[in-house]
């Protein structure tokens, strides 16, 4: 295995605003205190899914400039991607600004890639103040990579639950806030897994390559984090990645958690868990970054992932390449 | 209109290896004898054209690292996007190599997103040599946005060719090539065009305020560029560019080109020219990087536009929200 790519950013970047939008049953869920707007329909007043998607992104992005107490003109460029063909959501949520857009995709590792990307520019001054956003919606993402909605169809043990939501953040060096330290960005892996109702048990491989090289390479262990919180593995693919990491030495331990495992209550029936690109960006926006201004958290190692098919790959009989980048935020 | 944001990059990254595979059409095209491999067939030795896209793009990027000189191990990370749903042909190339993978997508325009986002990272010195890769399949893409290709659908006369075809460079700060220069961040424009067979005509109002923020934040003028190629607004979308910026006191003269328009020979019956995110990277790291290395250019602005639609958002009647990034590219 060839090691994958630690840098540490000279001037650490900080993240001086947050917002998070989700639907009624995210809501209702573990961290329905901490998100900053809970719509009381998934439709948010559109007259189609993909237009509340969008409208859901637009407002996390009005929502996190006015958070951070800036202006749009103070905004350099916007960073961000979804789910939905040709990003879609990102893109027409873009149009509704004066500023720069760049599209990225990583399925749900996209919040990573926004944050790399955003503090790589912020940290080399090129861009002043830039805006991270990611987002999904259950019923735009099912019924694009799974079945019409009107089908109803039964879900199995291993499937997770789309979240209908979005995050974004506004990445400076002026102002207050946890500061994004380092950087690993990930492969992609692939071990064969086909059952697009298993993305955790998929993406956990991933995982445990971008941790492996990212402990190498900082020469840090799991006790050094106060949270290492990996993207949307869920109940499944987290108990594989603990596996995982075990067979190589390193115990991931009451430190470790996944947002996909810890997003719903149990007696709202999302067997595994959640998933989506809203999934961690909004636990991320919200909870995370509370907490850590509160001083809970002091060393956060976050780890989006993502798997990287689509319909037409699953229909062409292939298997499913992962990805997972590594992020680590520190509050002084 | 908010001026979009123009930084130069301190250590301007060098392009230090370029390479470009087409399909048969695109090597009887203007640009034949300067692409490294052409397809004998469209297939690729491949049972679907997607796997035939995802090959040509795994193809382009051995090529790219063989050219630069350079082994595997020795890239830091991948960047790349196309144009399928979840850019598949990105991330399945990317599971043959071991490097990291970042996904970007802005249509058309992707190569210049890669190129700006490799640049940031060579340059901050975070990451040593970086691959940016795009690429597009007219079979591919033709099935996808539009209609069966068993159909046979007559084809409007404002409509493009999609290209087959990848390109792939390497940058690095060391090594010999045309450096990047300048980087200006393109906002998301929407004039309301909704013809799907108008590309050219839907992008051009975004090349015009990429265009005019560049002027204005370099103090440059049209002059100043021994090219000023745009991605692929084809015949009739250049022709457009030329008259808004005519209506702005820019004159747009024989130092513009656009790829689409030069793509294709007129007998090879593409309507208004050639389009596709493979479009404009297989004219750039080929002929362009060829032509800059001999000393015909030595500074070439160059505008990869892109349209940031889905079938989806047209079917729900969305006009086309576009995009154009510019870059700067110089030779000593």
């Amino acid at each position: 295995m060839q090691k994958q790519h630690t840098f540490k950013l000279k001037n650490k970047p900080k993240i001086v605003g947050s917002y998070t939008i989700v639907g009624p049953k995210e809501g209702r869920g573990n961290f329905g205190e901490y998100f900053d707007y809970v719509m009381k329909n998934d439709c948010f007043g559109e007259d189609t899914f993909e237009k509340a998607e969008r409208k859901m992104m637009e407002t996390a992005v009005t929502g996190v400039i006015q958070k951070a107490k800036l202006q749009p003109k103070n905004i350099d460029i916007m960073i961000a991607g979804d789910l939905l063909n040709q990003i879609v959501s990102s893109s027409y949520a873009a149009r509704a600004f004066q500023f720069s857009f760049l599209g990225v995709y990583g399925a749900c590792s996209t919040m990573a890639e926004s944050l790399a990307v955003g503090s790589v520019l912020v940290d080399s001054k090129y861009c002043k103040n830039v805006v991270c956003c990611t987002g999904s919606h259950f019923s735009t993402a099912e019924r694009q990579f799974r079945f019409p909605l009107e089908l109803g169809n039964q879900r199995p043990p291993t499937s997770q639950w789309t979240v209908t939501g979005a995050g974004a953040c506004v990445l400076s060096l002026e102002g207050v806030g946890p500061r994004i330290s380092m950087v690993t960005f990930g492969r992609v892996v692939d071990w064969g897994v086909k059952d697009v109702n298993n993305m955790g048990g998929a993406m956990a491989p991933a995982v445990r390559e971008t941790l492996l090289s990212h402990f190498q390479n900082t020469k840090t262990t799991p006790e050094d984090y106060d949270l290492i919180l990996t993207g949307d593995l869920g109940k499944l693919g987290s108990e594989i990645l603990i596996d995982l990491m075990d067979d190589e030495g390193v115990t991931l331990g009451v430190n470790y958690g996944d947002c996909g495992q810890m997003y719903f209550k149990r007696e709202q029936k999302t067997l595994c868990g959640a998933s989506g690109a809203g999934c961690c960006a909004t636990v991320f926006n919200s909870y995370i970054i509370r907490k850590m201004l509160e001083g809970q958290y002091k060393k956060v190692l976050f780890l989006p992932t993502g798997a990287l098919l689509s319909s037409t790959s699953t229909q062409q009989g292939d298997s499913i390449p992962c990805v997972c980048h590594a992020i680590v935020i520190e509050m002084d």
